[in-house]
């Protein structure tokens, strides 16, 4: 006998560098995983099914049939109503259906959702489900954020806001990806940081994680963490200001780096802001899993629904004159 | 016969340089004005009931037994809750309870409310109700805003989020009052319009709308005119990658100077977005009296709410898990 009929779900974490994949139970605790490598344009699809395949295999018989929905976390803008990743720089994507091929392939429902809402979610119904109206950070290759008020995501109407990671924080910096100058994440993103150390000093390193180690050693280091913190502390100071949110919560690989970064930030803010006090700053809780178990969420909010109705709206897309 | 009993409320206004008040009914008519000056400190209190007098004079005896709430929209962090106005720089006011004191001297119920809110809360029910999820901006002496989700106001956890005029959008640029540098406010208000002006051209001026009249006669003046729509650009912009709202509504003084101030940041705004496409950029419908329409909204609410509790929450800080 394995877990009852539809109390399972399979979680898939679409990345630009890997597609991870797990199934989940309903207390959030992960049965099996597997990971693959992504690829650039549709065959995207292909690598989701494959690692989606390893990791149902590796259950017993009677688990794979209480298998009952699938949650896609992916990166890019994505439009979580008709199941499309609409625009994804990193994938090669432009206008990409992924619910429907899915979900014929798996021969299971597909819900789908922004990782970065996804890890938001998970770090606040999971992580740190006692801060009020806090403000999620994932700060990794890129930075992208998510913004909770009175417990709900809020997407803006386009289902694209919280995109810190392009507020303008150094209007004379270095381009961005998006065609800006001075972006967040041109200056405080992880591949900022090895950027800059490498601008620096002249010496390759392999990623923020490196120059994280060399803090303490050597003073360049020292100095782009201290830059990187500053321009942080530059654009959570923006947010502070607009949104009075009740926490800064801090996560994505580099603030995996340790307090060191979060310390900073919390000080510079501190320093800085003169019209809403500096809410607490604190660290994400899930790590690097969260967009999975986000992933994992969705689907078992869309199971609990399902006897209701066949196609819940998307959790974050709230109707008009519902809790945001 | 006069306006049936409690159909009526008196609404206030309190700025930094002028108090107003007026008797309106509940289709939001007014039938009587009255304007008097600010005074510093507690004195401030003692304005208001003067104005508040003179309008309530001016009505008809049966007219006066029809009111039934006040509504204070007042400058500064107040506290909607504890009827206080927490801080005021500009009226020199620290902790002083505003709604108490009021209403033994009014012998009328009264409701407090921050003066941008209630000019949002106007303009979005009554001068925009087409528009979803707007973004409310008043530039005036100052500069603040209001967004809207889901119908209803962020306040955030402080009950001082939509502080546009202090997000940093020239971090080299003029000192601001607050003690940062280069606020959005400390370049972009109509204060800051006629100080750069004067800076450029070693001419006093009246004030914004002097240096407006000399657009297209005097290049300085196009300059400054300029500068102060890119720097509204580059702060609206951060809203809009922030938060992505449905329109981005432009008000107060200096956006009443007509269609030049909204046409060039609607210009400057799509050229600069990224991520984000830019709303509709609209200007405010009801002008200067705005924040007295929503002291009067706000007051109407209560009247509504007056059998069932007579001490409703404050509409924009709603409790956790209702709309926000």
């Amino acid at each position: 006998v394995g877990a009852p009929e539809g109390r399972l779900v399979l979680a898939i974490d679409v990345g630009g560098t890997s597609v991870k994949a797990a199934v989940v139970d309903a207390d959030h605790q992960i049965l099996t995983r597997a990971r693959g490598t992504s690829r650039r344009g549709p065959e995207i699809l292909d690598a989701i099914e494959e690692v989606a395949r390893d990791a149902l295999d590796q259950l017993a018989a009677a688990d794979r049939a209480a298998v009952g929905y699938v949650g896609v976390a992916m990166l890019g803008l994505v439009d979580p109503e008709r199941g499309v990743c609409v625009r994804s720089v990193n994938l090669g994507l432009d206008e990409l259906e992924v619910t429907g091929p899915l979900r014929e392939r798996l021969g299971l429902p597909v819900a789908l959702i922004h990782d970065v809402l996804a890890a938001g979610l998970a770090e606040v119904r999971l992580g740190r489900p006692d801060l009020v109206d806090p403000f999620v950070v994932v700060i990794g290759t890129g930075i992208a954020a998510v913004t909770f008020i009175g417990g709900a995501p809020v997407a803006g109407v386009t289902g694209q806001a919280g995109e810190l990671g392009h507020v303008v924080v150094r209007p004379d910096g270095p381009a961005c990806a998006c065609g800006s100058r001075g972006c967040l994440e041109a200056v405080a993103s992880a591949a900022a940081v090895a950027r800059r150390y490498t601008e620096l000093s002249g010496r390759e390193v392999a990623g923020a994680l490196e120059v994280f180690d060399r803090i303490d050693s050597d003073p360049l280091a020292d100095q782009v963490w201290d830059e990187t913190a500053s321009a942080l502390a530059d654009g959570l100071l923006t947010v502070v200001t607009l949104l009075a949110p009740g926490a800064l919560v801090l996560g994505g690989g580099l603030a995996d780096a340790g307090d060191v970064l979060t310390d900073r930030v919390r000080r510079m803010l501190s320093e800085r802001s003169r019209v809403n006090p500096v809410p607490p700053v604190v660290h994400a809780r899930l790590g690097s899993g969260a967009g999975l178990l986000g992933a994992a969420l969705l689907a078992h909010d869309r199971l609990t629904e399902l006897p209701a109705s066949a196609s819940p709206a998307a959790p974050h897309q709230a109707p008009p004159g519902t809790v945001r």
